[in-house]
């Protein structure tokens, strides 16, 4: 799954595709895209925080994007655009376009019923397919992946190698899974009867909208009864748990390391910070914002922005400051009580 | 590893089975569980929390398996039992059976000594099976697991498709390892000698008992010297981190992404909440409860209940009030001065 | 990939090898590495904690390790060194010989371009091998693993089973990745336009020192546009998250379950606990500490410890006290008001 070879662009052929408006010789090639930085003559970076003007003062970079408050922030060749971090996106991936599938099942992959893959799909070497699949035009199944009976992947789909989908799971079009991923292993259902755990079957399934993205080793919970939910555009990064029957709204973003426990109901167009926490059960409004390292532990009904996280200091500070958390509900009484003597002050004696 | 059909029973069928007390027709038939709320007629609901008792009175299953002291709550046909959820979970392997082993070796998985592995086992495609491993009867290995050099696996387990086992740990009767999970990987010892980290051999073993269950992408690492050892019948769930030599006592449950250091010692029927931490060389009592998100930085030697999760609230806020905690130990010595001050007045000036 | 069978050296034969002094018989035998407390005759332990003081009087190892200090605390056949803990990784390792590659191509593994294979390498079952890539002399590639095009692994590197490397990454010298691991997978680049995430092509790769190890189900992601970097010598537990373009200095170790966020920039020799986590775009000097659980939210400039974690207590003591810190903004500014009127002493009426 290599990218192909570069191919270089001019602004103007550039603009043609992409829009925006060129300030500048609109001759100006460009074959790879770089930051402000670390850009060579021939490439194309962009500038969209005012931070880095004095990098784009400095910059080697052939070309440049810019917003439209910043057309006349440097003399470079430029394209000039509304967003140009989405801009450079798109650029970035007309320099660098994904592999295609090599169509064809490798001979050393095993399927147990192949009459449902699409002609042009690729399953790659020791893939494993089993009954009742369906795997949908222009999918790429990478190198030992293994994929349960019954499993639905729509057109378009990309997994990397070694990514797992157990049985019944319904994966949508256009969707990445990235190596380690597991969609569909049993949810932590369990239920203690006299001194042992008994295993609550795990019978729903997972369902996977379109143009989702799911980081390496992330894990999706099949649901104990009715389905796990991921909603379309949710883009979910690396190393991150998704309980049973969690549900996720669309076009949610959840950063690394992050645990949704089961039931948890997630809006859409949420932003959740890497190594957070949501309990189960909760639900969380449309629109919210949870920091990094953030546990949340009651539901959100207002968008907004939350946070929990625990300051870091020096060691030798932390440990004179730490131990008083053990003592907070103490050192408020204390607080209250001066504040009482104080209203009444003491009698003086006669 | 597909659940067969759907089939029905009746509830005098199910009482027979599992015992408990009819209340309303014995003949009603039920084929799926479902929750109360999504239930349709031909499903068996349960009902264990009053919170959900609007949801019984709407619900439309055909027949709910109540607790005793709830016998009347409904006029539906129901199971009266003592343990609604965990005859809710009977029920649902008795209406769901877990698949069963398609005996024998899949053509294309590689076994460097066939001889141990039992006639009725199943060992998937691409699966790999090193040599001495030992393989009990009506074990399912799945597709592209790893098994190392030495491993037994006591009969009845059941690994989900890339599972890795390193070589020489010993797996249980009946244990369950979901996909992803790595057993036996080196423990983090390395020792600091002129500049230079040395590896430190890990050579133990993970020793795990019968009825233990894994979630996906779990990992336990084997022992330094002695073995990392998991007492039977208990439950991981996803993404958990077990440092080398950790002994976890029996049916003890640990909720998804905590991470256990080396040599921390846990009891029996703990209860270790998701996120958690606990360092390495404590010793956890048995029947502790640790709640999600905590850190445990010293041994706990009585049963109970511990936190330490930090609080989230409004960014805002939580600006206004973390920044404090850097404050504290200097907060709680002007309340001693107030104090102090309070107790010797002001001297009158004369 | 066992170690071969034990052998018996004498501490003559040890130091021969190892350096050290010796007191008492130099011939003794020792066949084993324990830890005191486990310790048998014929084994050697070692002994490095005045806290284990009782223990190694109590020991029945055949010899132990001591450091120079410690020389006449025991009167066992004894070995004294400077580094003791050290010492005994290299007598584990002498006494536990990693096994060795077994030289060829299994017949089950799929090689897209088999020339750039090193003759003595051993590559396992299953393991698929991209276009272009090179593996060095001696290396093992595990059974399952999946190795992009283009990679390049150095000599005497070691992947355990199903360990994926996508296209384009660059392993060190003697590497050990175990199972799970991914390197190279996208970082977590996303911009959001009208409405929908559009992905940022991720066009870096991961570049691995020599002598670099990484745990089993750590992730780390390849460069946005430069490389990740893992400079020589850097030691990761499990199940870590190392984002896009994060630089880690040589000998750096991480314990498990830590995230470091994209672009964050790790010194030399740094010591980071387990369940950390650093934001995105921070510098991290060389000899720095990080303790467990301790999120760090800005750049550290200097050597020393830094701490965040919340402490724990019996969770009715929590609720008491956590609930206290939504108020802590206004009890500190209380304690403000009792100061200034104290200052400012209420006037007497006349």
């Amino acid at each position: 799954m290599t990218r192909s070879e570069r191919k270089s662009y001019s602004l103007r052929e550039i603009k043609e595709r992409l829009g925006g408006e060129i300030s500048g010789d609109p001759g100006t090639q460009v074959s790879r895209v770089a930051t402000l930085e670390s850009a060579a003559p021939g490439s194309i970076a962009f500038f969209a925080n005012e931070r880095y003007l004095s990098q784009l003062k400095a910059t080697r970079a052939g070309a440049v994007i810019v917003g439209e408050s910043m057309r006349n922030a440097t003399r470079l060749p430029r394209i000039v655009c509304a967003n140009p971090y989405a801009y450079f996106a798109r650029v970035s991936a007309l320099l660098n376009p994904a592999s295609s599938p090599r169509p064809g099942v490798h001979a050393s992959a095993v399927l147990e019923d192949p009459a449902a893959i699409a002609g042009d799909a690729e399953i790659g070497p020791c893939a494993v397919i089993g009954r009742g699949v369906t795997i949908g035009a222009g999918c790429m199944i990478g190198a030992g992946c293994c994929i349960g009976d019954g499993v639905t992947i729509g057109a378009g789909s990309r997994l990397y190698p070694n990514v797992t989908v157990y049985h019944g799971c319904l994966i949508g079009e256009r969707v990445i899974l990235h190596s380690g991923v597991v969609i569909g292993a049993d949810g932590f259902g369990i239920a203690m009867d006299e001194g042992r755990w008994l295993k609550v079957p795990q019978i729903g399934r997972v369902v996977i909208g379109n143009d989702v993205e799911i980081g390496a080793n992330t894990t999706v919970d099949r649901g104990a009864l009715d389905d796990t939910v991921i909603e379309e555009g949710v883009k979910l990064d690396n190393q991150i748990q998704i309980g049973h029957n969690v549900h996720i709204g669309a076009h949610t973003a959840i950063a690394a390391c992050t645990g949704i426990a089961g039931s948890a109901r997630i809006g859409r167009y949420c932003r959740i910070g890497g190594a957070s926490g949501i309990l189960g059960h909760l639900t969380i409004a449309d629109n919210v914002e949870i920091s990094t390292w953030t546990l949340v532990t009651k539901s959100i009904r207002e968008p907004g922005t939350y946070t929990g996280a625990y300051v870091f200091e020096r060691h030798s500070d932390w440990r004179k400051n730490a131990v008083q958390l053990r003592h907070l509900a103490k050192l408020a009484e204390r607080v209250r009580n001066l504040e009482d003597k104080r209203a009444k002050p003491k009698r003086s004696k006669p």
